[in-house]
């Protein structure tokens, strides 16, 4: 059961209709799960901000670094251009140049891009090393390809599938969660969905509920963080029509959500927030044949709801990885336990 | 009495002696309280990094914006050198350039200091226009300097007190706050402070527990913020030694506590944090005198627990702010309440 | 005579009607310089986009920090939100807060502004310290309201006036300069004006003529440089309708055309870009009253005519400075040459 | 023969030995040159900041965007923590993931990183797509890894080499191009190289010398530039001890020498500098070992003889590059010439 159906509510907006980032309009996710033998476990989750030819029809974007311990492929010249041209790969640390190769492929291989000759292959990770033969770089650009084509509109799978097959999160078994808000029509009536890959530390929070301290088990409660093995990828999309520079502070906003569950961007945690606008009329097409683009934005004074739900989102999504992802073994006998959802749940506030 | 004190135990870590960003050893804090009449309510409060010649003996720093809504000056050269040669002065919005002039004369003045051209102030503000007549500009200059002079290593006052005398926070009465987190020598020994001065909206969460909510007292639960009125500036000061990059990291954690609090970085805030180290030997003195500068300086792998204290001394200190701030009457006879401590004991799970 | 009716001609793209700022429809500049005995030797330059109300009629803007030694004034507000709304007003380094504080007196005095509680100045600077009695701060708020009412749509004066007045650069007299260029109509048609109060060093070239290194009068050729007293402000206004995002990318480029006269951003230089676009169609009204803003906007792909044309005027406004100030007897007795036109015409390329 | 030789001295100070990269001691720069049949143009560069053990002993460097339509890997981990912990691998635009690749595979593979598993590769690249058949790839991980293998303190070849095989710059055949400078003892006595991958477009200038506008090809002069094909990767080395904020700054200087031989920064370039310093007790240990980790810095006030040097010699490195690549015939029978040297060199001031 999810945290939601469990009676945690996380914030004050609604969710959309699936409490996912599919609920923007479009935007579609696949997953590719590698599990092979005891020590790999690892995998691949593309999010496409809408079916059609990504690279000819580019969706304004932007990058917020909350700590930059990690590969993130592509991100300069999206923050220079404010926009995306690819899809976006999830993946392990050391697999991000198979993943971009695969990307490459992908755009080369659409049709209407035969004379292509730059891709801005937009590639995160985690490090899912300690349950998974990282340095064995099992996934493939097969893998790849095939959470790209598979994607569909559908809510994503949840928990330990995709990129999320070997994290490990607060000390528990993180994952791939996903959650949503749709604003209210005085508010813009907009959908904001946001989808994560949780693999940092710090002191879990449920809503609010100290669960890290309740449970023991948090940062610098016995032993020093491992520093490298952090990191947490924040996808956020939205149909509401914003410009690189409002999309750059929607994505700080989901990094407040990583704060709100305990997150504490650990020196090695390579946290970033990806945001992206699917709203068709501020799309960037590959060949400009006008002398201006019109579109029409949120202006800045309208932002603030969006900012509040991206921030809910990000809390809920992360807490949905962790009550979706079951206790794993991996590498070297490792074993690393789910949430105890069944210890939690009493301590709950029971009006929370 | 202090959350503390009423059993709110923000956070994992231990507060420093007097739970204050004056635990961080040399750091000295003031406050001018400027309250005439039916409608001036405002003043000036001043953290100073250490008792000597700031501009002869600067301090390294960092500057991290949450949202820029805000009138920070000096924040431009502060980056690009990565350090504070003033004491830093918060105030309301208007009376910025008063607090710069102000900062020139002090400086300009010390002993030592006769030949210096340049100086450069930094000031931080929040709007405090709701209960101050802020147009009628009625910080002087010499409210700014008592501050200065007046400041001492005591824990500072908190609440309705110097630059948040007139400050409304999550619809409640806001003010200056303060805390302190003392890291255990395995991992480091050092002191962390930091002041806020509460200004800001959002949903409120006293240590995870949903006050705003709650009480249905938050963002869009009745009407749309007025953007232009937030902002919340936090000062970090630590005792570890530091260069601005890991200090730009520090304060980037201090943002993390704010959003931990339910605030929003709505799109009308101006939510900065300053940080400095007040360690002696990475001090920059103004007149170079040998061609390098030898330092020891804390390394990136062993950052994390002071991004840890950072997050729980900000989270704690907005809370404080909170607590201590009481009942205001201002200008047009507008009335901010007090957070009603009282309603929220009761909901504190007796575990927390 | 200019260097353009010497025969310097810097750059191929063609100039707008008077080689200035001003040719950008709208823009208004204003001087008041501030002479008084033997030792005052400062002034005031406002720079106002249009002809509105500034406030109520934000304009899109960016700033970019070439060296970040300076106090410019308002500089996150206006990253943040991306627009300007106010004068833009150059002094001297000590003056800063007396300019801010008559920006805020003339926004709030504006009729339409009556309940305005929030100003972001944006005023720069340089430092004049050389030949000005710079710590006397001789700048009034009067002679910054004068700066702004005087504004005038006529070439502004150049060389040693407004703020301008004080300044050295390369070793010369310094000031303030303006140049233009005009975009032919098949590669946009628009107008990019600049304007530059210059105050630094390095090893001047005039179109590429290596000047410095000929008069045996450059950066270290006898002695260090004084660290402190450097900067350079630069002014970029354009009638093509840019969002702040490609108006920081030609800030960028302004701080090329500073490269090209051999600047050297050296440590104690404070040399800033603020861009802003004057297109009435992206102003940003203070009060929003439609759910999104409608524009149309010049496309990235279409920015690189812009960027030589910043690249250019950058360049020709800064020698255009040089060419025009006179020598100055100032403070303490010290005189600072003019550039010794007589002695470089003859060193230039017959077909330059 | 090189630029120098013939007579064109680029700016005042001595350069080093030999006038490249290569004489900041322990520099190892290798080239692999990828020339297939009629439509292979491309290769590999790879530039070792020094002799050991990269990922065990990191060394502090930067990155700036002059202009980032680029694929830069690596960049947001690097500006993080300030530090360098692999080679710098030079390619063309769709090459970098195999880059990448061979980068994480070389590391893997040292003596020492038995345990390792997470690597941040940095790659750059411009785009040759104009000789080269870039859509096949045709660079190999063999290819990346013998460039590292192969690298030597030899002054690296320059012209049509390596990275610089296929690349176009202002009209006429680019390449790889290196200098340096030497700083007297009383600036410091430090030494500054610089390697360039030149691909980019403007309006040439040979050391002030209007070459573009003479010889009547420059930008815009005929048709507009294709936007996508730009590019100039520039990487300074010193073993002047700096910390990563001092070397981002040297890094923007080393754009202001690219703007010097005209270069524009077009939108379609992807102009990156990466600076790093050699020198040894700035090294950061990948196993920190220390609570403290001590070093003395180059303080602020004394870079400025540094950043005149980057600048130099990144001015020089790109006419160096011009002057030894020659005229290639690649893809579909297209023919880049080389620069005109005989033609230019008529045109120089006698005295320059």
């Amino acid at each position: 059961k999810s945290p939601r159906e469990l009676g945690i509510m996380i914030g004050v907006l609604p969710t959309g209709a699936s409490n996912s980032i599919t609920d923007v309009s479009g935007v579609k996710v696949g997953h590719t799960t590698v599990l092979k033998g005891d020590s790999v476990r690892t995998g691949v989750t593309a999010i496409l901000p809408h079916s059609g030819n990504i690279f000819q029809q580019k969706v304004p974007a932007a990058v917020f670094a909350g700590n930059g311990f990690g590969k993130l492929a592509g991100s300069t010249q999206l923050t220079e251009l404010g926009n995306l041209e690819t899809p976006i790969i999830l993946t392990n640390t050391l697999s991000v140049p198979t993943a971009m190769d695969a990307v490459i492929d992908y755009i080369l291989a659409l049709p209407g891009n035969e004379n292509v000759q730059s891709v801005n292959a937009v590639v995160g990770e985690t490090n899912d090393g300690y349950l998974n033969d990282i340095r064995g770089r099992h996934v493939k650009k097969e893998d790849v390809l095939a959470a790209i084509h598979g994607a569909s509109e559908q809510r994503p799978l949840e928990g330990s599938v995709g990129a999320g097959t070997g994290t490990v999160c607060f000390g528990f078994k993180g994952g791939i969660g996903t959650a949503s808000r749709q604003l209210p029509v005085h508010l813009g009536g907009y959908s904001i969905g946001v989808l994560v890959q949780t693999n940092f530390g710090g002191v879990l929070q449920v809503n609010g509920l100290q669960v890290g301290k309740h449970l023991g088990k948090f940062e610098y409660s016995n032993q020093l963080l491992n520093n490298v093995d952090g990191s947490c990828m924040i996808i956020v999309a939205t149909d509401a029509p914003l410009d690189s520079r409002n999309l750059e502070r929607l994505a700080k906003r989901a990094f407040m959500g990583l704060a709100k569950t305990g997150g504490i961007a650990s020196n090695g945690s390579g946290d970033y927030v990806i945001s992206f606008s699917t709203a068709s009329q501020v799309r960037i097409p590959f060949r400009v044949d006008t002398a201006l683009h019109s579109m029409a934005l949120v202006p800045n004074d309208l932002m603030s709801p969006l900012f509040m739900a991206a921030i809910e989102a990000t809390e809920e999504a992360i807490i949905n990885s962790l009550f979706a992802a079951e206790t794993m073994v991996g590498k070297a006998g490792r074993k690393i336990e789910a949430l105890p959802v069944d210890r939690i749940l009493p301590l709950l506030h029971p009006d929370d």
